[in-house]
């Protein structure tokens, strides 16, 4: 096994990682930016290099720095966890010129999966259903309107560069569609450098359904059960559950297997997640592949009792995958809710400053990964998420009575948090039916 | 269900009650000494009530208070946790006769199990075997000699109305006989209010193991698998395992099977646990039963999924137990580590006074159940455990391998602990290959 590895992240997965290569008796370096000296991350690992001031351009996304650490450090290997480096195709690319693992697929497929047009048309190669839409990019704005009238409005133009809800565009009438695709091609290009955009048919409020996937280097791949993430604000995830409650079984068989053949399809390598998704007939169509670990990884965790963390460094080592998909057993229902420190009152803008008390639930089915103290000074340099908290329970029931008794226990001071949003939301009568799709919190009256 | 109940106890047990209570929907009721007005079982009750001064004597164990507060505050049930009242059959009485419901078994059992005598002869009438000994209680000095020359030396000298430890005294050879056997009769008197003992053949270096148990009200009686309770230090229990390294299968099974026919003998009711001794060759005998919920009881908990609070609760309503034996499907393993607040550099004395900073461990398979935070000052009234840490694993390497993470992650400033004792335990390799039994502490050089 790896003798150390470093992780080139930050926070709470930063943490995560740590505890599990702790535990399979690897030695960590962290890498830290200015701002975040006195972070958990950083104490905990049993080395920590600075690798630039606090802006992410100059340390977390830094990689010259990063790679020096790493080399300086005798780390075989690098995690970079999510957001950040994680699937920056020319990062893994550097990573294996200078014989450092990188934990992860390979950047080609990376690469192939991070643009979204191009991923579309491996899947459409592979028979995986997408949602209808332009095969490709647009070429012009005749193109545009010729496409929209095929597929029918709403449609959404999205940028083939972007992905996690950024770039994207609903269009609802022709007579909208000139302003908003020049507008689109421009934000793009400021945004992303690139001013690919495509056109999908826009599903109106369905369901966001992943599956956790893990695949070695030998053509193995397996999956761990779905989640379903409909539960978002403005295309961010906020709760998040396994099983969802929205899929039947035989649904949920099937998309499981079209899941893996869209693996299969780009020879994926380690952790990833196929997301789809589902209307409210229950139709399905693949969104979009994230070639790395996910913020909502723990919920797969406890319904299925496979550390996904180890997993993924045992692939990158080269080990061959313990479990069949046999092997795998979904039992009981899990449920994380994210911890931001942010203003529900100011429409949920961060709020960083110190923790001046912290008391975090504990006892049966409550499992929490976070990177806060007391005494800890959130820095405002980085997203708001301190924490996940996570319910486990034999059943969705027992999940959610968990979760409430864990959110009213749980005590921060000093900054705002979101917990009180996450109660309302276990509280809901609907949620506790498990009647919701992406529209529940933009209709949520608050 | 019940809409509201009183627990009569304090710490971490009663954290742990109000917790499952929560999860329920059922209102709780906290009872705490003076010296407890800031305890978190305090804090998070719908409703506390001060039942007297910091003395177990005026607060924890003044059945007048008690039952004053629960008929005052609409209880309808009270549950004992554990040592305090729970073990009181007087207390269960008249918990009875005022119409409230004491979750565990009635009065009688109680009464049978808790004189260890007459527990021991109806063993020996349901056949389950018993260490040798005699049956029932000593008559005099000469019956004592003949009785050991029977059994044969190093024998046992036990008050019948003691337990947990107390009140035994072991006999090597005739010669000291005389002298001992006249001073456990007087401490017996003196401790208990009753000098009766009894003997038996002491086993040496015995491993202790104990099956829980669960029973209702119709007859239906479970358990759900073993626990190693080996590790102790002066007959206290300091870190716990299940399933046991000890056990083969074969043992596991009759063993189980042994322990529900011992419940049985006595119509068991609610939640208790079966002690046996296991000498080297793997020979059982029935050593007490604790007619209560254990400290220890959450291993059970993670490696069956069952909630044993819970199931108390559900029991006492009148509920018919939930699971047949072979519904218990036990899987993985669990390790609790006791965390008292004590000083190993002074003989494990108590080590009362402010927790400054507290920073418990989280993540994967990590269980915490405490009453403490940051700012609480720890009374010196009361037994010095904290908190009980518990790891989950796949297996017994990974459960280790976590709680070795989880304690090295734990900080507790203020007070004294025996975290790091707690940590040289579990990197000791006799205990990662499994092997030992109860004198492992005593011959542990520190």
């Amino acid at each position: 096994m790896f003798n150390k590895i470093l992780i080139a992240n930050r926070g709470e997965i930063a943490v995560r990682i740590i505890r599990a290569c702790m535990e399979m008796g690897i030695k960590t370096v962290a890498i830290y930016s200015e701002a975040d000296k006195d972070s958990l991350h950083t104490q905990m690992a049993d080395e920590a290099i600075c690798v630039g001031p606090a802006p992410s351009k100059d340390s977390y996304l830094n990689i010259k720095n990063i790679i020096s650490a790493t080399v300086l450090s005798g780390a075989e290997a690098v995690h970079p966890g999510f957001g950040f480096l994680s699937e920056n195709s020319k990062f893994a690319q550097i990573c294996k010129e200078c014989n450092i693992v990188f934990i992860g697929p390979d950047s080609e497929i990376i690469d192939s999966m991070g643009n979204k047009s191009n991923a579309r048309s491996i899947m459409i190669d592979a028979k995986v259903p997408v949602v209808p839409g332009s095969d490709g990019i647009i070429k012009d704005y005749k193109d545009a309107v010729d496409m929209a009238q095929k597929i029918g409005y709403p449609i959404m133009l999205k940028a083939s560069a972007g992905g996690g809800g950024r770039g994207i565009r609903i269009i609802r009438h022709e007579k909208d569609l000139l302003k908003e695709f020049n507008a689109a091609k421009a934000e793009s290009r400021v945004s992303f450098g690139d001013d690919s955009i495509y056109m999908e048919k826009y599903i109106e409020e369905p369901h966001h359904i992943e599956f956790q996937i893990l695949a070695d280097n030998y053509g193995n791949v397996i999956h761990i059960g779905e989640r379903d993430c409909s539960l978002q604000r403005r295309n961010q995830k906020i709760l998040e559950e396994s099983p969802s409650p929205f899929l039947t079984d035989e649904l949920r068989k099937s998309m499981g297997e079209v899941a893996i053949k869209a693996a299969k399809a780009v020879n994926y390598k380690n952790a990833g997640t196929i997301e789809f998704l589902v209307d409210k007939n229950k139709n399905f169509y693949f969104m979009e592949m994230n070639t790395r670990v996910q913020v909502e990884h723990p919920i797969s965790e406890m319904v299925s009792n496979i550390d996904i963390i180890k997993e993924q460094i045992k692939i990158a080592f080269g080990h061959k995958l313990n479990y069949k998909q046999e092997d795998v057993n979904i039992k009981g229902h899990a449920i994380e809710c994210r911890i931001n420190a942010e203003d529900p009152h100011k429409k949920f803008t961060p709020s960083p400053g110190k923790i001046e008390n912290l008391h975090v639930p504990g006892g049966m089915g409550i499992r929490f990964d976070g990177n806060v103290y007391s005494g800890y000074e959130i820095p405002h340099y980085y997203d708001s998420m301190i924490g996940k908290l996570i319910a486990y329970g034999n059943n969705r029931e027992e999940a959610i009575s968990r979760m409430k008794r864990a959110l009213t226990e749980f005590i921060i001071e000093g900054v705002k948090t979101n917990i009180d949003f996450q109660l309302d939301i276990v509280n809901d009568k609907n949620f506790i039916k498990g009647i919701y799709d992406t529209s529940f919190i933009e209709k949520y009256k608050k």
